[in-house]
């Protein structure tokens, strides 16, 4: 077996115990598949471990560990956006590769990062930054390399995902689970990542740049959280055939009708309804999936454990694994053998377009409208006049019995239209004199 | 933007033409990504076609088409075992690397001509050839690289899918839905392939020895089709909360108790009851999808369209993306840069193991068992008792109503036995006075 290959670990939380485990477990997978060997020789970690093999050495200074001589490949594992930041630079100005699985360091800083990593000629590798084990990274990047991505639509944080799944499941409102989350692990003590859809919102970027080869933009993300879906709107999507799920959708739009303000990307994390029936609908508990559309492929969805200690290391052990090609070859003209590797962003850096980020207003969805009105014969005919004069196409209407004090839910699903039409309908709406109280929007795919 | 990427396709059929329709939708994505121009350079065709880019030589001598010196890249697509081994075999020793969907050609032939590319420095990619467009091998091979694979379940083939849906949506017996399928193209005049499992064989063989890095043996396959299963059977499973899937599956099974002839692997397609909340039982219609089950990163699932040119195109494509960048690294000491390539069979050729695969008799699995009997008090325990004494755990049972001449159909659902096992008992329930016909069975899996 040829020369070895070192690695450095920063970090030895959950993730960085995954990863020492997993070289353990799997060895002679590693050896089999690679023909070198894996050796970890530093681990930087502020607390000193004795679970530890003896032969690696445990260093305290974490920036000294990021430019060690002991390593080929340095795996950041400390998470946040500061000092993770600063070791990543470090590393890469030391000729590192680095393998990370910060998604918001990543969304935020990604840009800088990758371009550092081009200049120095080594590689950032983050399959684990984005729905955990399932390797949707490679998939993009080089699976699909040849399609044109027209969308995806990606059930990308775990937490939400159990939060609407034991919603729907046993009818429990969404404080109950999210307590019940928390004490199973799943949601930290500040849920605000999850269920504002932060966390979401941070892997769609990564995604949307590797899918149509745009530069990451974080902060165009339009995002939506789970906590204001009530079980009520949960059960009327079921009995009209949805289920309400938080998904991450990035969507090439061309131009309307010659309209070249509406050509762009959606990039944007909601609660939604998708049919009943779809595969991702069907995606419950802790579990991520993401479904792809691109030409001339058509759909393909990609699932499994999107968190966790087993998955997030076997997608760092992906990227290593990936790196020691690029380490075999030694050609001393190109030590990082750019030309070689995947583009960090799937395209070449130079190729990356500026196709605009459509705002909220311009995006395109259907709807889920639950509007209550006083039990009047001519409520649903002003209603349906508004939507109509507004050039909104109705699907479906749920009318309910009267529930309180003479008043009825009408629940409506409309065709896609583009949202500052709803807006407007929807204040129209709001201003019958039969209408009680706000109108309650979700956003509807049928995932066609 | 540098040298273009030169390639040659043998064969113009659906494929042929999906491959360069996709080419010419999505040049601008494929520019984009690679960084460098892609150019069909040569076809090697029988017949002359009047609708092609007349840049394009067009050559009726497929041989010299699969040597020329305008190609970097030779995309076999013509199909079947002789004329395209010769083809690839000539392309290999002319130095090319070579692009193929053909599975029964690697399914039987792949040792061989694996081993001919590695002596000739030149990669020989084949996402194309296992579940279309799905890209289960670069997961397999790549994404999954530090796992351990302990089992994976395809539908690898998209006809029987196809069928099964059918049947049961519909309750369409098997011979009516079979024509239909030959009117709609998915299954060729001769359906042998697809009903009796050979084309799910072929993939299977395939799937296996990347999961387990161990050479392709196609004739160890056990094999069993689509052509005896009844809509009675069909409506059984639903009723007891299962679904009949024609699955694949590769099991790696330890040595049970110190026994080391049990230790292996089972490679065998056959007709599976799965549960029917299982994301692999909503696999409908002509789509496969395929489950891994892996150490440390537990159950993913790949599911996309499994045939047809657009996906078959996108595969095909993907593989050339990933060969432009071994034709981007210069190394004049090692033109095809093999430390650098992805091993042909996913670990490196002298690691592949000689892991037994199992024989019928020593394989596990559940099984489903549906016996005729005359309505007689005592049968159920007769049955039973027998089930009991060979070991074999029921986990449930469903007696019908007698249907005809006072026979009942009784139907059990056994938990994992070995099959010689099963063979004994269901010798002995024949032979009991009150059983009227065959025993009837299909094998089951949990897949937990």
């Amino acid at each position: 077996m040829s020369k070895s290959i070192k690695l450095a670990i920063l970090g030895l939380g959950t993730v960085g115990t995954g990863v020492v485990n997993l070289i353990n477990d799997n060895l002679d997978e590693l050896k089999r598949r690679s023909g070198r060997d894996i050796v970890i020789t530093e681990v930087g970690t502020r607390r000193q471990r004795d679970d530890i093999d003896p032969n690696i050495i445990q260093n305290s200074d974490l920036m000294a560990t990021a430019a060690s001589d002991n390593a080929d490949i340095v795996i950041e594992l400390i998470g946040g956006t500061t000092l993770a930041k600063e070791l990543i630079m470090h590393a890469i100005k030391h000729g590192k590769h680095v393998v990370t699985a910060n998604k918001a360091l990543l969304a935020e800083h990604g840009n800088e990062i990758f371009a550092l990593a081009e200049a120095n000629n080594v590689h950032v590798a983050y399959e684990a930054a984005v729905a955990g084990g399932i390797p949707i990274i490679k998939v993009m990047r080089e699976a699909l390399a040849a399609n044109r991505v027209d969308w995806l639509a990606g059930i990308i944080n775990g937490t939400g995902n159990f939060i609407m799944t034991e919603m729907r499941d046993k009818g429990r409102p969404f404080a109950d689970v999210l307590l019940e989350a928390q004490e199973l692990g799943y949601a930290e003590a500040d849920p605000t990542f999850d269920v504002e859809g932060i966390d979401a919102a941070h892997k769609l970027a990564l995604l949307a740049s590797i899918a149509f080869g745009i530069p990451l933009q974080f902060d165009k993300v339009y995002c939506e959280g789970i906590r204001n879906i009530t079980l009520q709107d949960v059960s009327y999507a079921e009995e009209l055939g949805y289920r309400i799920k938080h998904v991450g959708f990035a969507v090439r739009r061309d131009a309307n009708e010659g309209n070249d303000e509406s050509a762009g990307i959606e990039l944007r994390v909601h609660p939604t309804l998708i049919p009943q029936d779809a595969l991702l609908a069907n995606v419950n508990g802790v579990k991520n999936a993401v479904l792809v559309n691109s030409h001339p492929l058509g759909q393909t969805l990609y699932y499994g454990d999107g968190a966790g200690a087993g998955a997030t290391a076997s997608a760092v052990m992906a990227d290593v694994m990936d790196l020691v090609r690029v380490l075999n070859t030694n050609d001393p003209n190109n030590p990082g053998n750019n030309g070689h590797h995947v583009p960090h962003l799937a395209f070449v850096p130079e190729q990356l377009s500026d196709t605009p980020i459509l705002r909220a207003e311009q995006m395109i969805t259907g709807y889920y409208l639950r509007v209550h009105a006083y039990d009047n014969p001519g409520v649903l005919a002003d209603i349906t006049r508004i939507l109509s004069d507004a050039g909104i196409n109705i699907d479906a209407i749920l009318q309910k019995p009267a529930h309180k004090l003479g008043q009825v839910p009408v629940i409506i699903l409309t065709l896609p239209v583009v949202e500052s039409q709803m807006n407007l309908a929807i204040e129209k709406i709001e201003k019958l004199e039969t209408i009680t109280d706000k109108v309650v929007r979700i956003r509807l795919d049928e995932l066609a």
